[in-house]
């Protein structure tokens, strides 16, 4: 850690910063420059950071040397993580692709779309039984219901389900059907929701929050691996920027950012993230170009009559066209797809 | 609501679109100028929007005419809501400043704050008991034991209390120590939260979300409204930009407009918003100008050795002086301070 | 356009918009809704936007139908623009890269630089000589000499040449030597300098504003396109964002959003958008996987001694692995390279 | 400066960053931690910072210590700097208020809205002759005519001129009717634009960019300075976010900033950020609030056949208003009101 100070800060006030730093057990070496006085502050493993220390007379700022991140640094594991989940295999050099509906409406419709989806080698099948909605007034999701559509649907076709948990009261129901428990975007920074997924022992896929910084959601990610959860996925979704004409700007430099700094798999949701389903194709192919090891894409048989994201959803002609470019992109980035439930 | 459509598009696809609206309950308008054909859709009360207009064949766009919120809105009620919570009073041309720690950490802490802020006219106590932080090694409160601490220096000086709740399970918890349950910008849009306070029959107050527009701020209160709590606080306290000279970016021009969009009650967080304690007054000035019906305001008795954001909080010294300013500048606004408990 | 009013507005306010509306020429269609009314007003080919009807009584919103940009726009030339400089040839299924040092720094610097990057098949040659730069006391470009050398190199080479101005003033003397004149991300608002270059019978390159929408940056096309000039190549070079780990963020879904709404050419500038030699290469293929045309990068025979922006260059033996990785993909997106001066 | 190295680094790569500063002028001091190795380099007063430490081998951020600007600072020059113009006087606790409107359309406008905001004490009059517009196809602005109209009606009620110059061309011919000359948002980063009005010998008004940080703004004004001209009043307009509810979001975090970073006055532009006449007052008040020295404020006769931004144009009636207002906070502030041409 480094405290810049006041080259005129007189010596008590030096002194009381240095104190609190040997309180916090680091160690400091003073240099003085021509316009500032600068702290360099050596700690041991286990110190903490002083909370205040800016706060302190004389200091101007203080900057950190080190990540605050531990468990989730490719520090600490230099090889990639590879997340597995029944047939699913992501990371390492395996891409898989998580398809369905946004929200689970009926079993007729989840059926529809799991075949559709497993016919162009999906890995998984994703779909929404609770749905955190931007208005009261709309549709919330079937719930259990939805659940339970999920399960049967899973077990017909042999794929893992992929779904989403919001509140920490309903993780052990959503775990008991999903193969990987999601946690939205809006739910980045719920820590409750996040200490209670990191108790689960099955993989969790974290979106990045709307406005959450690569080092946020990292920090998001530790959180569930420091409660004991190590199967991590981080997936990339769109963050909000002053652009409109898309519904968020999807950060390709993060996912590429995000696999420097972290061992763990880093996927990519081309349907939020453009907003548009004219914008997954391409969304879809950067996002793999750019290092990702997966793809969550909404696929709905009648995207016109969708409850929820229809706009952005593909229809199952749509997913032929883009598990093709997917297919075809792959070998020249040196990745594997995996074929999921075998075919 | 309008839907724009491609001149070009056929008869059957204009029917198609033209089906779904009366399916959806809307009476259909056709204008069709030199380059686009446009819909003018007239809905009745209790009309839905057709959730996926936008992906069907010739439709370009869809725009909406009506706000999509109701209850906090100032067409439903066009007088100023005023809420009370012991003797505080906040709205209607009454202002009311709610100050103390950023996190309770101990007893001593809590009541030196509570009694320094009281002789100074705050007109409730804050106090974090459960702290959502980005680092899972960080300080997150005290949980019961905090609350036990609000609960009785409340007691012992007559103010009430605002604290945070962060996990729907603790909802009733909180709330049996809490005058006025706060809701945080990381959980403006955890909506099993935001209906669990909904419950609730006292005041919410809601922090707007670091990257939420203030439409959906707007929506997240409606959430609280729609289940039957009709006594909720915004609170704006920053937002998420590009300037990282500041914490967050104080959005004064959003208390204006929420003032003109909704009778619900808006104040004003300096603290969080600019993150530094000299920016606090200067911020707080900004927000009452702008038409704030109060402030929240950290405060705490030794900043350098505050558990959390000790960076931003205001000695009780720096607080008399910010007072001092309130107090001054208020006739000029035509607004009066609420004096809390009487002092 | 469609103009939203008050369902309370009394007869004499929508008569006064109506008169308004007519006299520049639209035709009025009234739709009364349960809760607003509407006015849609439809224009004929001439008419202009009355500048202010938002403020006129009664009104509460207008609403656009059309896209306010015409010549850049597809439906206007429905197939995709090329464009050639030399032996460079951009658009259509040619992707041309265009590589060179940020700033020439000295004619040694160029010449080595020039060398390697056609060696790679690089289809043009970037260099500034005029370099805008956010300290007054930072290197500001060699100005005429390092277009000296720009000339010379070219001649050498046959490598065309991008390179940047920055004052209306220098058009013509900056036209004489690039065969491709670049306005830099802080000028494309700099509606002088559009003008000027609108003049030109050359390709201009313009990169898009640091925080212009797309459709901002469709209308600063359209600048140099109504002045004459058809020849506009778009580059988008990241946004500013929240995020402070990367220089800008990169804004995929602009390129392939550009590419639905523009006939235009659109290339890339992953260096400027990553900030990182580190974050190039994963940008760069991200880029043309969504759909971009071409891609400007920096590079530098010795980046730690280069006089500007250093950090995101490549060295020669970057650029090598590079263009093999756009080699590799290009098949696969069913794009050709454009192998430039016929190497 | 502060180089943070891996600790793993050879020798030589230690040895390489070391020689590299000290060809810059610095000395070094290495502090070994147990993570990194951090080198603490001490420049001289001359001494340039070397532009790519960062890419060096082994180097993993290079931090800086010093803010990059002088001329500007408060640590320069502790005392605030007071701008004069004619009988304008701005900064030091006095506040003046400049109005007129967004763009001079004839002699007749602009002589009525003279008179008008003369009446209520505004200090100088605004008014666009060389308007940037997005469209190529707005309206541009009367240029020469409407400087013509500026210093007829200047000279007729006394009230200095305050009006925008946006080609480094037209600096001379401006500035001999302008008593104050402005730069544009759109133009902060106009490099050769702020030479040129470096040269003057008149208060330049620097509005801030759209997305430009305080740092940058100040950047700015330092090019303004370093060319000779110390006569800078910074103001700020809005900076460009998420949200879209208001044009822009004022920045009154960066207001309040600012008077504590730089001796230079600011001003706020209440018309530009809200975008609406509806907000202009509270954002007024808030700019006022945190510390802003002036106001810049648009006024039209007749805002709804305004040719350019009239939706955010007071009418002289809401003017009498907004100045009611202004008197009536300053004594609460401690600050008096310019009363211009003596009325």
């Amino acid at each position: 850690m480094i405290v810049v100070m006041d080259l005129q800060a007189p010596e008590r006030e030096i002194q009381a910063v240095e104190d609190v730093l040997q309180e916090y057990g680091y160690s400091c070496h003073l240099i003085r420059g021509e316009k500032r006085l600068v702290i360099g502050a050596v700690g041991s493993a286990g110190s903490e950071i002083p909370p205040a220390l800016e706060t302190m007379p004389g200091v101007e700022k203080v900057m950190r040397v080190l990540q605050p991140y531990k468990l989730v640094s490719r520090e600490m594991k230099p090889d990639d993580s590879v997340v597995t989940a029944g047939s699913l295999r992501l990371g390492g050099g395996t891409v898989a692709v998580i398809a369905g509906p946004c929200a689970v409406e009926s079993q007729d419709q989840l059926r529809a779309t799991a075949h559709a989806v497993k016919a162009q080698q999906a890995a998984a099948l994703r779909g929404g039984a609770f749905k955190p909605r931007t208005s009261p007034y709309a549709f919330q999701g079937l719930m259990a219901e939805g659940l339970a559509y999920l399960h049967e649907i899973s077990a017909e076709t042999g794929l893992p389900v992929v779904t989403e948990v919001i509140n920490p009261a309903d993780v052990e129901m959503v775990a008991a059907t999903a193969d990987i428990v999601q946690i939205g975007a809006r739910n980045m920074q719920n820590y409750p929701l996040l200490k209670e997924v990191g108790q689960l022992r099955k993989p969790v896929l974290l979106k990045r929050g709307l406005s959450a910084t690569v080092e946020e959601w990292l920090m998001a990610a530790e959180y569930i691996m420091a409660a004991g959860n190590y199967q991590v996925i981080l997936c990339e979704r769109g963050i909000r920027t002053f652009e409109t004409a898309t519904r968020n700007t999807l950060d390709v430099s993060a996912i590429a950012l995000a696999k420097q700094l972290t061992h763990l798999p880093v996927i990519a949701d081309p349907s939020h993230a453009g907003g548009h389903w004219r914008l997954v194709k391409p969304l879809a192919l950067a996002s793999l170009a750019a290092g990702a090891d997966g793809l969550l894409v909404e696929v709905h048989p009648d995207p016109a009559r969708a409850l929820c994201d229809g706009k952005q959803s593909l229809t199952p002609e749509h997913f032929v066209e883009l598990m093709a470019a997917v297919k075809a992109i792959l070998p020249a980035l040196g990745k594997t797809l995996c074929t999921g439930s075998g075919q």
